[in-house]
């Protein structure tokens, strides 16, 4: 069964046909400032999809993952993050009347970790929490066999839990949440710091998770103390999570994760440094299967609960 | 419809009969530590319902909640904290073979929860946090209108969650436990220092919370600063559970929620203050409706999911 995902992103959007965890075409991704109307970027989407469509003719459904709050039920976009305009459009119902085909609409994040739950690194898993560390830090939460959305449909913000009541603050003035600690930025400021404090100067650009990772692979002191550090705050975000739901699972993301060992070690001692033996002994901690592909896989996947 | 709800407690077990919300017949609590094993006491947990039965004829379950670790589908007890001997008992198994009634073993911070979701304030919630404070800090979650129970059935341990990455230890060595901000034994010493500091003497037993509470109503300003202070820690837990599942409502038990505006007015303050609009502006915030009887209730309402 083929279904269509598309990532909607604020500079482009990603469309692909997927077929099982395959994606089996690529469309040209739609350049989402080239359109100045909500109407006008669905009808550029909706005319991809039709294009798809005359090359692969048995497509069952669509999904959609956006950067913003959805009202997933109706699929009705409340308001997107860097996308002016898109203020309480009906998504869903647009597609669905352009094209004909059932449509999901999500959240982009959850779109992820249904990537990682229905085909990827938690696929069978129940309990899982999948979190995503980029510039921004988010996830999404599986229980008992079923995505949280909460009441308003905009649980699994991760990076907005908080790891300090008196810390620094988050995008929403929320104290210590875990994005101010971990978000790409700060944990190279926080490198930056460590390696002034040694007397070694570094800028921003020094400090990426690539170069930090590499760094500490070389055997330097400093830097496998950041990410000790950078575990050591990633590990309390998530031991919370696992006391509150018992997962089996943590499906870690992201540019970071592919920091492999240099994090998953430290993150693993921590993690079993501040769980009793119910919520660690059978807890599996994985990097995510998916990167930049996640978005356009999770959506197809949650597309075909439109039409099981 | 009857069912029977035993709560387990380390001292004393109490049993009621339950008929919707109200416990309409209480027998005498059986006494923990007068029965020398495990067989023992179930035996005699057995007689107490073959005489309430006695009683009542159309009792059609049985729920029990007990303080440790229980394997939920098949109702066998891992351990008990407090109660010596309890290990790997099968006590699903025990109770039914004794009275030949569907039977439900749960922990009772679940059965708390349960009772509130199934009874009291979040009744009707698909989506519910559930919070104990008392000596220790316990809790439970509801999403998508089930009980999170979690992978190893010992999910919704609130007092484990962190507030503090590089915090007072809890009791697993995890940093920043609510346990060790918000029990009721930290918050008394968190007050004598905040006393001391002003320069008056106070020992524990001037700083429980119903005397705390007084001395906030009657004007106090360095009790109202204690409320505060809890206040905004007990809030940096809840929120990262708010940012986390989006519940519609947080339900406040225990002693510490007798103190009404005292504790819910810089609550709800400071939950708004850590909170963005989609996942606070429907939020409710409300104190238990059961207390002491919250384990009876809740056990008897899990028993009836055992024949429906």
């Amino acid at each position: 069964m083929k279904s269509i995902g598309i990532d909607f992103g604020g500079t482009s959007i990603k469309i692909g046909v997927v077929e099982g965890k395959e994606i089996i075409a690529f469309a040209d991704p739609v350049i989402t400032g080239d359109y100045p109307t909500p109407a006008a970027l669905i009808d550029a989407i909706a005319d991809v999809v039709t294009s798809l469509r005359e090359q692969y003719s048995d497509i069952v459904a669509i999904g959609c993952g956006v950067p913003g709050f959805v009202d997933f039920p109706t699929g009705t976009i409340h308001n997107l993050t860097n996308v002016p305009g898109w203020k309480n459009i009906p998504l869903k119902d647009e597609l669905k009347k352009r094209t004909g085909l059932p449509t999901a609409i999500d959240n982009d994040a959850n779109a992820m970790a249904i990537a990682e739950w229905k085909l990827g690194a938690a696929k069978g898993c129940d309990h899982a929490v999948c979190l995503t560390l980029g510039t921004g830090v988010g996830g999404g939460v599986i229980a008992n066999g079923a995505m949280v959305r909460g009441a308003q449909f905009v649980a699994g913000e991760l990076g907005q839990t908080s790891i300090s009541y008196s810390g620094r603050l988050g995008a929403y003035n929320n104290p210590g949440a875990l994005e101010a600690y971990l978000g790409n930025n700060e944990f190279a400021a926080d490198a930056i710091h460590d390696y002034a404090a040694a007397g070694v100067d570094k800028n921003i650009s020094d400090c990426t998770p690539v170069k930090l990772a590499k760094l500490a692979e070389g055997g330097c002191e400093i830097a496998l103390k950041c990410w000790d550090k950078f575990a050591q705050r990633l590990a309390t975000g998530l031991a919370s999570t696992c006391w509150l739901l018992n997962p089996e699972i943590l499906v870690i993301g992201g540019g970071v994760a592919n920091a492999g060992p240099i994090l998953f070690d430290p993150l693993t001692k921590h993690l079993h440094a501040q769980l009793s033996a119910p919520f660690k002994d059978h807890l599996k901690i994985e990097k995510a299967h998916f990167s930049n592909n996640a978005g356009i896989l999770g959506c197809a996947a949650l597309a075909l609960d439109e039409v099981e």
